[in-house]
């Protein structure tokens, strides 16, 4: 048995076998770490929501400490997982300098810590248009505490402002997370205003261009996706290209309801469940199934 | 650098910073612990499940011994819990009398216990029921260790079982912890019976108000809604209404129909595929895809 | 209260009470372990896509140390729960004879060894389909990284090999493993071609008589299902019949169509979203929505 | 062999095999738990030498949020521990009321937290006093992070204070702790001045009564004990009665020394290694081995 | 540098510097697992102290259900290590037939459990002279839950009981884990009687043929060890010989006691502090310092 | 309670309050991790003691991979600690450049990675001398896989490398984690010969500056110490003076023995338990209890 083992062995660790399956570092640098940027994750809900997430004893007089020692904790690990984006970037585009990674970590880390504030306040706002979205909610506590489109929110308005930051990889490892706890699977590069609410959430996609204004509203299963995508000479997609849909203040999407391509949903539209648009939409509309 | 990220920490640990996201406890009363709660189900499940779960030399010798230690473990582990549901709940009603909880908690962990015998009773025909309505199915063991419709009914039939007995958010976290696992979303207030089966299940939603009899089998992405809710004059939405369908006996939903609001769909029908229904369905009823 | 909670034990542990839900092991065998399996998987991740997983220092010089450790460590453990499936199945079927098992199991896991060079060939395929699938994907490294479908392929193709050795149980709870992360549901007894690939995925059902042909793409929310299925005189659905559907090379089928039953999806047909087929599609064919 | 083991299992169950071996505890409140006491010890570490211990990235700026955060957390569960203590102690005086305790168990750890600038003071005397007192020690620096003697001291000083403060075992298990891992075995009861080290250490024991002055040094394997012990009618060891030394101060002990009962060293006294005493010594006086 | 790191690989997996420091499993057995040893004595601390070890809420009605579960889950622990211990001697000595090890495992596990009740017994007289023998003591709580002698008495009577079933390396280990918590070295060979306390204990050091009678005490630092031993013609020292003390009933031995050699200590006799002997003593002595 | 917890904080966080006890680091670097240095020494020792330790399925097909890749894992997790030892020293020494850090580290641990070969030649000559040396020994696989000898003269014979590499703390830390183990005391300076080995060993203490030669055997409690150690003028004690015995090859060192000062005991010399030695010993001496 050893020596057919063995031979297996040699061959998986042969160099053609390893062909776009095997990552060589740059300077022995790590991967990102999934459960890392988890614990990473888990600090800013603690910082973001205090007294729900964390198990400490924290009251009216000693908030500032708990704050206070969670963002200093979380500063060294997310400036080590966000060095680690940078390496592998880095790696993969080989003439490229990566010398001054490091420092580029380090303000990253900073500029993003700055924008924590804004971050807890949208995330305030989700919190209220959740609360008001669903008659089955008892209170700002149970959306807070319970409810999966905050804990997706939570995820992706982190990814989002990492992504605006030019962070590699971190940002879709960050929205994947939740989109694994969830079902609810929102690209980083998507744009979402404030009081924005999912309700149940499990099968929506929100793609990576969609533009998503205030106070809208989706349900189970909605995609807000590509209709197609343009190949450039060698076969490969062509990236950035605008592709998904724009939706206006004050839509709301009911469930399975498939919206494609860079269309405009107007405000205050209603779109109806399972419905399967592909056109721009005017606004004051309400499109129901027949 | 530490300049900066001082004010940032003042930022967010000043009071009007805090408004929504921030929970202060009634005596320093912990939230509910969703590991622990984790735990629990599974020593539930060990309970209900024995030989499958827990990694126990359980036999036919000596499997009161591994009842009555998982049972007698879980009763302080349940009670903690249920206490500080009931404490979040009080903290939330500030001139609500904090002081029985205590006494209330063991009362109400009593009462659950007690209703163990018949929570396992409906779980085994849903797992019959599973097994019928799968020919991939190999035998029971096969669906109690592996099926996801399993696993959530677990966390549902005991969530249920805790809601009617008052417990505040507890029930609503043990069933998202299913939800998150399987995309399976019931409300812990829906009301299921007997020999109930979910195929795949991925996408599912059945809603606070809904009334399922026995001998329903329903696929994935199924939804079981409301179609809309009033709001009281305050902009809030007015709760506990009944708002979700009624299904009745021996009715078949196959994937990615949607059911919404009060509607009743009648016993021994059957709902095709992606059908979209508003309406009450007349017993017997067959009805399909165009 | 210690009365009346024993009197619940007794309940519990009486022989009437453990009908269906009560597992009594052959030779005190454990059941197979989720835990352990989600390791073994970890395990073969390291190997099939060394420097991406494994937090080891890598590099072309050490690359078959760790190659080599992996394999070894990952013989034992795989062979334990393989022997966990076989027992297990064997305690369901009385009159077998367990005695061969833990030479079977070495056997077993042998063969599966061999057959890695292959999986990890195929899986560089599904990763080359996927980048070229998706324009929002910045490199292969990214796909392997961060994307579900990759996730799931990797343990749908672990799974299905397990299962063409015959392994009981073990290729069944992987593929659930896969389906609980990512919402992609593909039965290990599904056959899938090469350039496989699955956008977004959530809601996705491939069931288990399957054909896929080479560079299929799909999107979340298909079903690859049954539409009906016999059954025997006394009740119970008849097994192994081809059911679900026949799917030819270079197909593309997009969000939430539904095909069931034993249907042939002709070779570089296009169907389009939330389409519902339940019959043979032409070569070439394009069906869209209305 | 499931007959025989079951009835080992009933015989051990059984009334009178469970004679002094058998805790039943008032009102199922738990033991004290030697890995909780652990993790509190560890965060006085934390508190009492910060940037020695406890991974954080501490500076001027955020010392005080981590000494915030570490005080908040332990007072909880320095909380509990004493609490188990107390209702140990309860359980074992059958006629005593334990009704007080949850309040006494406040009061009792607050007045601990008070005592913490104190217990650091002293320990910041015995770093300099073993710095001085060792040839190889490069700073004050290895000395707190590195010297047995500097672990010990903070459990004894710890203990020391919960003692006094009537907490029943918790003194004992802290300082027991300390000789697991140091070797040196000093009672919680003794008295202790400043400016004290102890070299090496292993085999050192210093007993419940005994008294030690300031600036005093001892070597490994010196015991500081009592000579006999009275006993009562019942054939019981009488309690509390001074049988130790008392040590005044500027004494040094040489290794392996031995002093027995209520005896005097009088202070700036040397004793020789391996001596062996049960009388007093003058102030001053040198006795050494012949 | 990673040209170099592999010169030291390539030459420390070299055969000839591998050489007495390799072990090379027969049957790819394991060795014995030192955690798990530590697992399975606290579990026989749980199942000999019920209440004070294990984290159980344990009462006078559910005693039965934990001893139960509790000796039920130590069965195949134990048996497992005893069979890596069996496994180990018989690749030590090539031309044994190693086939029955699993039969022998499962008989000396049954034949130990049997033993249990034995222990315990003998463990309570130690109990209740370690009580007897320390004024420091405040119950027979304290010294079960506290003390060094009683967790170092436990392990010994449990690793005496093995060694007379002639299981391999499993009783030294075993005896080294209290070894290295307590400091107390006592062979698992030497036969120790009821009743018997150590105090403080550290450096205690009993050799592999002692014999103490009951209701012996010695306290710390006392060698009960050989004196010389025989060497073979090949200059191997020849095994099994008694060549420890024999120390009779109701002895005393104070600290630092050292007695060498197959002499007999006569009963009701005291040996002072750091006494050298090396010769037989006769009853009733009262052999002091000078 | 609040408001005076608070006042300690700010007490404990007080400039004056941390004089002493507190470190400041440089650049943020952390302390050098117990937890991590544990790790590092036991992978060590499965480099040099293959099968014994490692729970893996070791054999001679491929011992390679297991070494390779423990000694690939160990280099980075070496030199981490290597460079926050070093840190550690800069900081404390302010006006020196901390700047190569980094580059020493590396180079550092290459070299010690050398040495390895010879300390695993030196360990097992010390093996080869504990089984000679005890008659209850069974083989050299019960020496090595359960003699504390063997755990502290690995800790000792890697922290004595790394100590001559000038890696400071480091080595201390290693050499205290095995007198916390096993009661033996060897500063990391001390020069040990061949074929060394140590019977029970608690209570063993050897200097700094002591030199051991080849095939000496030494029992428990022994002292090879300093008898004094002059001071400087600002009563500091003076650093680096050879201040404690040479022993010289073949010696025996008889249990409890104390040997002070710069003394030479010369070959082939026996000293009996219990001296007192502050003399240099003829070589061939035997010099015993009167």
């Amino acid at each position: 048995m050893n020596k057919e083992i063995d031979k297996i062995i040699k061959t998986l660790s042969n160099k053609e076998y390893l062909d776009i399956v095997y990552h060589s570092p740059v300077n022995n640098e790590l991967m990102p770490s999934h459960s890392k940027l988890k614990d990473i994750v888990n600090l800013f809900r603690k910082i973001i929501f205090p007294g729900y997430f964390g198990n400490a004893s924290i009251n009216n007089n000693n908030i500032e400490y708990y704050i206070g020692v969670n963002i200093n904790n979380v500063v060294p690990l997310l400036k080590e997982q966000i060095k680690r984006g940078l390496y592998f970037n880095c790696s993969n585009n080989k003439n490229t300098n990566c010398d001054k990674i490091n420092k580029q970590a380090d303000l990253i880390t900073l500029e993003f810590i700055k924008k924590l504030p804004d971050i807890r306040k949208k995330l305030s706002t989700d919190v209220i248009a959740a609360y008001l979205g669903d008659p089955a909610a008892k209170g700002y506590g149970e959306v807070i505490f319970c409810y999966p489109v905050i804990r997706t929110l939570t995820n992706y308005r982190i990814a989002n402002a990492l992504l605006k930051l030019n962070v590699p990889l971190i940002p879709r490892i960050i929205t994947e997370m939740a989109h694994s706890e969830t079902g609810i699977d929102i690209h980083p590069g998507a744009e979402i205003g404030e009081y924005f609410t999912i309700d149940h959430g499990t099968g929506v996609v929100i793609g990576e261009t969609t533009i998503i204004g205030n106070n809208v509203k989706i349900y189970q299963g909605v995609t807000l996706g590509a209709k197609s995508f343009p190949i450039d000479k060698d076969g490969n997609p062509i990236k950035g290209i605008p592709r998904h849909p724009i939706v206006k203040d004050n839509v709301i999407i009911y469930a399975e309801a498939t919206i494609l391509g860079r269309v405009t949903i107007g405000e205050n539209s209603i779109i109806g469940g399972n419905m399967w648009i592909t056109h721009d939409v005017e606004p004051n509309s309400k499109i129901l199934q027949r």
